[in-house]
């Protein structure tokens, strides 16, 4: 999985989108001139901040685009899964590629290509892949939001042993 | 094309963001208890702000999620059109179903299912299906946001007689 820095990415999605019209390449699954950049730079080490296989696409944020928002497209490989995190900034996740699973809460769902998935304020959540082929999502966020928490200590031990969630708390 | 008022709507992806994932219905490309509403209100007479044949899904937005974004599915049926219009708040746009125009500027766009588009401030902009299937898309913009506007004499002028725009200028 080829990632490029952030700013190496940055000046690929400007060019990009001076062009308007960025072209899909559905075999390929990727964006013409746009390039994975490092999921996360520093996860930090508390529980559940591990992460495996995750690739990250910046389709539109500012200072790029004049925009209150950024939009990204996020790809887990088979095996793979994000960091078990919280924030108070929201998710609004549509699925695209492939099948995956979503933690939110207490819950975990299966997803489809088109599935929504609302992540509230604060919630724990975590991306999965356990199946055969890439998983892939467009997230949508708040260009300003907070950064990534670990969830705490009673959180932990709460997913930790409820039976929906407990298979993917590590 | 069933189309509902603003409020049930509105009550309809509040109830289903509530649930946390929405499930979506590849057969009928819906979203489980989600549904359509009018397009536009009112788009007046001006040249160009005429429309047909489009549909409009919320997938989120404030008040029902606390973001500064909103996320809404477009599908226009075959002919139809949006409004020519723009306006300052920007556009991002993915293809997702079928295939379909966008004029942008005094460039057309053919997209296909992933495409990304961005129309960038005050750019006049049309999304045009001329093909045989429906053509839906994701489209990102401001919470906060202008109301669209129709194109100045000069751009209608300009636009109408480029090689380009012409045929999707009326």
């Amino acid at each position: 999985m080829t990632q490029w820095s952030v700013e190496q990415a940055t000046e690929q999605l400007q060019r990009a989108l001076a062009r308007l019209h960025v072209p899909f390449d559905p075999t390929e699954f990727r964006w013409e001139g746009l390039v994975a950049r490092a999921y996360k730079e520093h996860a930090g080490d508390a529980p559940g901040m591990g992460w495996r296989g995750v690739l990250r696409f910046d389709l539109g944020r500012p200072p790029i685009i004049p925009a209150q928002f950024a939009l990204r497209y996020f790809e887990i490989e088979p095996e793979g899964y994000s960091s078990l995190e919280k924030h108070t900034h929201i998710h609004l996740v549509v699925a695209v590629r492939g099948r995956g699973k979503a933690l939110v809460g207490t819950s975990v769902f299966d997803l489809q290509p088109m599935d929504v998935v609302y992540v509230p304020p604060d919630v724990p959540h975590r991306w999965l892949n356990p199946y055969a082929e890439p998983f892939g999502f467009l997230c949508v966020v708040d260009a300003e939001r907070d950064r990534p928490r670990p969830v705490s200590p009673e959180e932990w031990e709460s997913l930790r042993t409820h039976p929906e969630t407990a298979p993917w708390v590590f």
